[in-house]
């Protein structure tokens, strides 16, 4: 099958590192369109990538008979005509949140793909993606931990922009703990409340900062997020569950660590090699791809353990079997590398 | 630039492995030709891969015009002779371990190779990819801790085959710890000591398990390795450096642990939402770019949040908006989903 | 000095530990009298407590010439008189919360003491004397995570009694945040909302189980408790403070994990063996006394290591020696123990 | 009964230490005689204690009548002719480590104590008495791991005095971990050998630092210990047990954490407050005595939450009654607290 052909829309750090994803990590896909306000940013971009084109407008971009699907990282009041151009023309469309900047253009949106019968429209809200979130998620539905009651959650920036204002916390940090509210529950918000705290001095310009949302579920669970964009440390975001029979916590940096009865803590260990360092091969052989794409010009068709490596393994083990054998410290005899020249 | 097409040589659980993941996961390569020692099992994979066939002969697959680079997965007595070849053809070659099963044969690749002038073969030591390996690595060489001196090895697996035995401990347990040292460390092992204490009584078979490993390095410094492949637990792999300036651990499933003056211990936390959330991108747009491949089929050109997903979120964070002016809770208004067939 | 004797009014559960703690642990003091409206219940704990009677009237055991002080344990309703009669007397109570089971009586005992102008008075909110709000608390006054601003607070129980209402878990678990809140942050609550999610299916009796407490200080600061008193898995107790430059959080049973700029989390290692083993000391020297005051009974005046144990340790040391020296393993030489009867 | 009234013999570092603890936190025994090689320096401790006299000579202080039981922290050399004393005159004797610095004058101890029929000697390895290995103790016994295999051990020192060599290793520090295995293993050890890596060149002075040392045991099992002097970071003490159905790790500063089939890991979460808080109680309970007996001269009876206090929680446990009812935010009101002079 054919690699399947993407515009990109919206060339800025996000689109950006999108077609940087597509085009060297990811297989059966290619961009062949990228779009930009800036013109020219989008025209540079192209150049790299081969196979790939700028063009100017982005509805031109969706038209395009080169263009399979399209992956929109405009900005958000851009979105609704461009979802809408999306359907018209049958196009798979990832979205960057928001789909759109207010409830009425977003249930015309939905409403538009429920008609055509069909499911071209994915929202980019990518923690349910994580690792960690899917095996909340899984541990959830698993039922060992009973009926869920209440999510806290944690999200913190080190910083934010000039321009973030009041409002943007809770449109752009919150609305991710919304989604992952209906996401963990399968159900949706039905009221909240922003607590606004004295405000961090250090951050200035009138943000209102922490802030600290409290929300309930259909279902009368409670949520609450503490959303802090200013705290100079890094990027957290943290969640523990709370459930009939026990908690789970993630954002830890030590995956999903849970707690139950008999008054127990404690995770999962990795039970084989595959998940200890399935990543570790994906690694490799991509590199290793990549190094082999350019050894013609290098002469270097390798990205790892060359070899030698492998020769002093074997020299190294074969001292070892010995002394398994002799019970005794055993010398380990290897020829001169620097007999060897290239070696 | 055209995909590079990789002959899999062996397709047994590794080779397979490698099949599928260049398959599904690698950008920039297709696997066009499989072979293996039981015809049947590299046809019948054959077929399930789009341009791919199956060839007898592993030299055949070497020497076959449709093949850029070779995978060798085949059990280590095959490993010279194909080696060899891969060097007479001028084809990269990704060889899993061992390099070969003997000192006098590795050397004697070490020696071809060096001849040509160029570096075709990489040997598959995946754990210099793994992030915490490349972390330590990363951490020695940023000069922090000072000179290190010792490092303290686990390598546990919950069990191995009937007919594992106490030399293979030392070949393909021993072989990763002996290239942990010399890329950790950049020197080579001067020599090894076996312990073998009271063995597991729950192994059976007369396995000496575990095993100590003593070995130490050109530069006198000391590593220590625990080798248990009977644990009946789970697959475990830890590291400790000890350097003149402090320590460091990995494999406790928590990254990087460090400790140092003035006598405190931590870690790092992701700096920004791209290396915390980096893969969960990734993991979203491949499946969205699955899911695209197949929505001519199914109707469904989406593999995570919908457009229903978007809108709620736009509603409850519109109600969070005003939630925040007005200090009270407030009610969320949605539209019944009920009344959109097909949302 | 002479020893201080103390009065236990109320030997239930939480009195009898402390006659038990006075006794066995604590240095200076002795318990003289006990005192419980179940009067064989004082009588049967104080025949045996060398030097310890029984006192059938609580004011009789404030007032008696052999009472230094006064530890109340006594049932909420019977503080006001009884602390008023400590007064009176003159003397020094430590005081089980609640101070009075309401803010007219507690603040009544609040200005009868102030006229007396001596504090005689000490309410038993325990928590100031764990080390782990200790040391937050040394943490934040400290400054090096700058002005405090929010606090995250858990506190759960695995079970309560049959009796346990709702009102309870305000009065007798949230107290203690409230007295944590006031003690890291040193300023008043100025006000409190109650959230109560969906109930806990499991705990059954009308109990609203969890509750979410939401609390305001005097400068504006968020602290939020989520109470739940039915989890059937263990008592948690965790409190995490978010201030401008960082963060910290105890309860985690890994002591104080503090984060800061730039981006790193950890904690302190103990410098040195006083602090690591400064309480197995404690232990060790505890119950050697009691082994020795014991010893003429029994002919072993020792709760620990024997002089067979040192020898054992010196034998093991002298080859350690040897092998120090030669580089070689050495055997250890040891006497024949069965050939000494008694050792 | 009468306290014990213990003779400490030098009170330097340690020896001041344990005076310190018998005087202000053990229960039921006082420091009745010091004595230390420098007259002075007993001289002046002894009267800052009540009922405390200096003796000039060990021997008479062992024979006074003043003395139940010794506490021996003089240096290694005096320890046989002081611990012989003590059998001689039936006094209980707690000693420091070493028991004696050579094999044939501990094996003359252990024979002469083994004749009077009565245990009188206990050395001080107060290692058994912490927590932790209290608890990897009990887990040992308990089964739950099956037969136990290997001993990992790190005993890792910040920094030694000048005069510290590498024999001082050995005799101070491995010292530690091989009672330490003998108290888990409950076995003699039969072999020890030293690895010398290449030595800190930050330590200096010609000290073989670190060093390693293997054991192995009566049963074959094998003991390894890292022993790091000069690391310039902390006192770091762990000991990870490697049984025939799992692993336990202490040391790390979160408990006792436990590996086991099927492939988790995880502790064990303290059970009730009990457990949680009983030092925090006794540290309180302490604490407030102290300040009883100080009561008198400075007009404060207390050391910890105030009547204020107590009025304050109760103030705004009943807003909280009053939120749990409503479901709204209520104001806490409370009392001036500068209208009460002194409160």
């Amino acid at each position: 099958m054919n690699d399947v052909r993407i515009a990109v829309l919206g060339v800025g750090l996000m689109g950006a590192d999108h077609v940087a994803r597509i085009t060297s990590r990811i297989s059966g896909a290619r961009v062949s369109v990228v779009n930009d306000y800036v013109t020219e940013k989008a025209e540079q971009l192209a150049v790299t990538i081969p196979g790939c084109r700028a063009v100017t407008d982005p509805l031109d971009a969706i038209a395009d008979p080169d263009v399979d699907a399209v992956l929109l990282a405009t900005p958000g009041p851009t979105h609704e005509k461009q979802l809408l151009a999306c359907l018209e023309h049958r196009k798979p469309v990832l979205c960057e949140k928001p789909l759109t900047t207010d409830v009425e253009t977003s249930l015309e949106v939905v409403r538009r793909e429920a008609e055509l019968g069909i499911r071209l429209i994915q929202v980019g809200f990518m923690r349910r993606f994580d690792d960690e979130y899917a095996a909340l998620k899984a541990f959830i539905d698993g039922g060992e931990l009973g009926n869920p009651l209440v999510l806290h959650c944690v999200h913190r920036n080190p910083a934010v922009p000039a321009h973030f204002d009041s409002v943007m916390t809770v449109r752009d940090s919150l609305v991710h703990e919304v989604d992952v509210t209906r996401f963990l529950f399968g159900e949706e918000i039905t009221s909240v409340q922003i607590v606004t705290p004295t405000p961090n001095s250090l951050a200035g310009g009138g943000l209102s900062d922490p802030q600290i949302a409290i929300m309930r579920t259909a279902g009368g669970r409670h949520v609450d997020v503490e959303l802090f964009v200013t705290t100079g440390v890094a990027y957290e975001v943290r969640t523990e569950l709370v459930a009939e029979k026990g908690s789970a916590m993630i954002g830890l940096d030590v995956g999903l660590v849970r707690k139950s009865a008999p008054g127990t803590w404690g995770g999962t260990i990795t039970p084989s090699f595959k998940e200890r360092f399935g990543r570790a091969y994906d690694t490799e052989i991509q590199r290793w791809i990549d190094a082999v794409r350019t050894g013609a010009e290098t002469g270097d068709y390798t990205d790892g353990p060359t070899a030698w490596d492998g020769y002093a393994a074997t020299a190294v083990c074969e001292a070892g079997v010995q002394a398994l054998r002799s019970g005794q410290r055993v010398a380990v005899t290897m020829a001169d590398r620097t007999s060897i020249p290239g070696a």
